[in-house]
């Protein structure tokens, strides 16, 4: 039973709030008990798991927690990347709070088969808080990362500007839903470059966007209807 | 210019952080230009402005601003509540999170003409994190406050155990989407009593279910485009 603060696994676990220190080591956490059994129902194997009261004193594990107290095991694990691809994906630009990261990883585990592709700007998705928000599907479904320009089949950029919407769009083989922060879009040279460009239609006299996270899920569910719907015959 | 934190204006802000006392008051705040300026265009008048450098020295503004530094104006409004109602609306029961309440009324606000009704177990829609989620939506679309069978209309059951998709089920006259929390789900009396329970298909070996907000966004998309596509002649 770990008892002193002074402990090397409480360091490390300390040390992986930290971005630059999840870089540099490739480690991250995971906090609760539903956190790590999505880790272990998806193959992943701890490099570190400390249970209050089994493992190291209750408050000692509080005190290394971003949930603070009532934290009841904390697992380290090793980062993993997904390779881009998948009949569906999604790409995101510029999007900073990790918050909505893992959220939109949960939402395309949820709609689509293939993984999050970060590009420049994202919050790292292995932030406690992105790690929560994924609610599991960090592990079930790994982000990848690459540049817009590597990725293989058709991108829709949504853009709230658009003519036509997301529902409306056909595309023959892999699509690439990409998504850009509500403030700032996407830029122009994917705007430009994209297969085409779709937006959700929105109520008149309503709010002109909608948060990048709720974006994405929309988009995602309407392009696996769009599927069905052509599996069907239209 | 206030320059002392003894200024009344200073304890308003700082005591309606608590729910009690904007329980007790009717009144609330909203941090930042973007929801002081969605306040105005909705035609709410502030009982109090403060903006920093102008009233206010910046550092006693942030002292009392949840947001802390670089916070440049904090607006105190009345509530407001608005009657059930709308061809489309939504109803919570034990929505404790404030972001995701706040999240709810953005959506409801992009998607439905009718508010969101809170039911027993909600977060507090006037809560600071909640007005921000919004992102100004309580403003435009105040969120109404009813029991559930004080409600007109049919309502659908949103459960991720039911056979129907909710793109499925067609019902005439106006439709409450009603949604429980993530783990608990909604209580067995609105399950029983509801016009049809309804779920949103997700993908096989993806996730149980989304998050609350993820989910009431997808309702209310795929119910918006019901109607459309049913005022097309299906």
């Amino acid at each position: 039973m770990i008892t002193s603060n002074d402990n090397q696994q409480l360091k490390t676990i300390r040390k992986l709030h930290d971005k630059r220190q999840r870089q540099r080591t490739g480690l991250f956490i995971a906090e609760g008990e539903d956190l790590v059994q999505a880790a272990e129902d998806a193959g992943f194997e701890a490099e570190a798991l400390l249970v209050a009261g089994v493992d190291v004193e209750s408050e000692l594990l509080a005190s290394v927690s971003t949930l603070g107290s009532g934290t009841r095991v904390i697992g380290v694990y090793r980062q993993r990347w997904s390779p881009p691809g998948g009949r569906l994906s999604v790409y995101l630009h510029g999007i900073g709070d990790p918050g909505n990261v893992g959220t939109i990883i949960r939402s395309t585990h949820a709609f689509a088969d293939g993984p999050v592709v970060l590009g420049p700007g994202c919050a790292d998705p292995f932030a406690p808080k992105a790690v929560r928000a994924s609610m599991g599907s960090i592990f079930a479904r790994p982000p990848g990362r690459a540049a817009w320009d590597e990725l293989d089949g058709s991108s829709i950029a949504l853009d709230p500007r658009a003519d036509a919407g997301v529902a409306d769009v056909s595309l023959d083989g892999p699509v690439v839903l990409c998504l850009g922060s509500e403030r700032e879009g996407l830029p122009e040279s994917i705007l430009d470059r994209a297969a085409c460009r779709a937006r959700i239609a929105l109520n008149r006299g309503g709010p002109e966007s909608l948060n990048v996270a709720m974006a994405a899920t929309v988009a995602l569910y309407e392009r696996t209807r769009h599927e069905i719907r052509m599996a069907d015959g239209g």
